[in-house]
């Protein structure tokens, strides 16, 4: 409709996650409005993140270094690694600023459906850790999903060597319930018995 | 938090209309994580786009060529000229199918608040047309808003010259009233009204 140019910026705005049609469209133009800028500076931007991304080879974390800014930091306890699933979980708890240990960012959960194996997760780094004596506690902070549930058994069972009596590891693993905030009627079934069932004394 | 490359790419994403922050951060860790697959091609197609897109002098209209593809169509009827407030209007009307003339894209309102005044509005091809004797009918596709009302009024002004009784010229406009599929309890008052005044007999 407007140049091969233009229908391929909408086309690939549209394969962004939350993206639809209609919101590609939307962006391209606010773009298009402004070459100087608004889409110059843009394309700029997505170039050098690009060239200067870095996969964390000890963590997993997208950083522009390699070990990532967390792993090469010495007022860290790199004693206490926190199990996330994606590097979108990590930012979280970061932001959060509620984790002063390390991280371990599998890349994803274990899923039969999806054809997903231990293979897949990023795990080594932390089982060489663990054999090393390096590590004093793990925390398990997986989504409150079968995967997630099917991926927190799995690890549980590689990690049982080196807790008591064999070890002296401590696994933990992020509480389930009630959001911060959240109405207790807006809540799925799921996370009403999780925080039912993990109630305390009042 | 994550390398300045990184947070400039996740600042800009974050100022695309529909954006807040929270996408912002999904959408970068979306392009980061496969940067060869995804961030790459998207940069490039940017870069494409910037360099190739053209405001049309005739219509407004953005396209990769100038005059863009609709002015230049010999098959379209010329002496039908459509008004429209943006690029994204008149995209829409032809993603409908609904129009076979060409367009005016004023790319704006007359807002004495936001303080855009005539002069600010791509309108003068059209009178250049209209002194040529080039058109037969313009229709006002404005937007049902406070901007829309007052623009179409001022446009009804400044077209009366060139209908009858002194010209031959028809002005027309969008008939205002309940969406395709609507229903009316999910409608604002103003398009209630509106839609109850152009009542027609059953
Ligand atoms: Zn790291
Ligand atoms: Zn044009």
């Amino acid at each position: 409709m407007s140049g091969q140019e233009i229908e391929q910026l909408i086309r690939l705005l549209g394969r962004l996650p939350g993206f639809g049609p209609r919101s590609a469209r939307r962006v391209a133009l606010y773009l298009l409005r402004e070459p100087q800028s608004r889409l110059a500076p843009l394309a700029r931007a997505m170039e050098r993140a690009g060239e200067a991304i870095r996969t964390c080879s000890s963590c997993g974390n997208l950083d522009t270094v390699d070990p990532c800014h967390i792993c090469a930091d010495p007022l860290r306890d790199h004693a206490l690694v926190c199990v996330v699933e994606t590097v979108g979980d990590l930012w979280a708890l970061e932001r959060a600023g509620v984790h002063r240990g390390v991280y371990q960012v599998l890349g994803g959960t274990l899923s039969p459906l999806a054809g997903t194996g231990p293979e897949d997760l990023n795990i080594a780094p932390l089982f060489a850790r663990l054999e090393a004596g390096q590590v004093r506690e793990v925390i398990l902070a997986l989504g409150a999903t079968v995967e997630g549930a099917t991926t927190l058994h799995w690890l549980m069972d590689r990690l049982a060597p080196y807790t008591a009596p064999q070890g002296t590891v401590t696994v933990s693993r992020v509480a389930q319930g009630v959001p911060m905030g959240g109405a207790l009627d807006v809540l799925d079934d799921g996370t009403l018995a999780a925080a039912l069932g993990a109630r305390r004394p009042a």
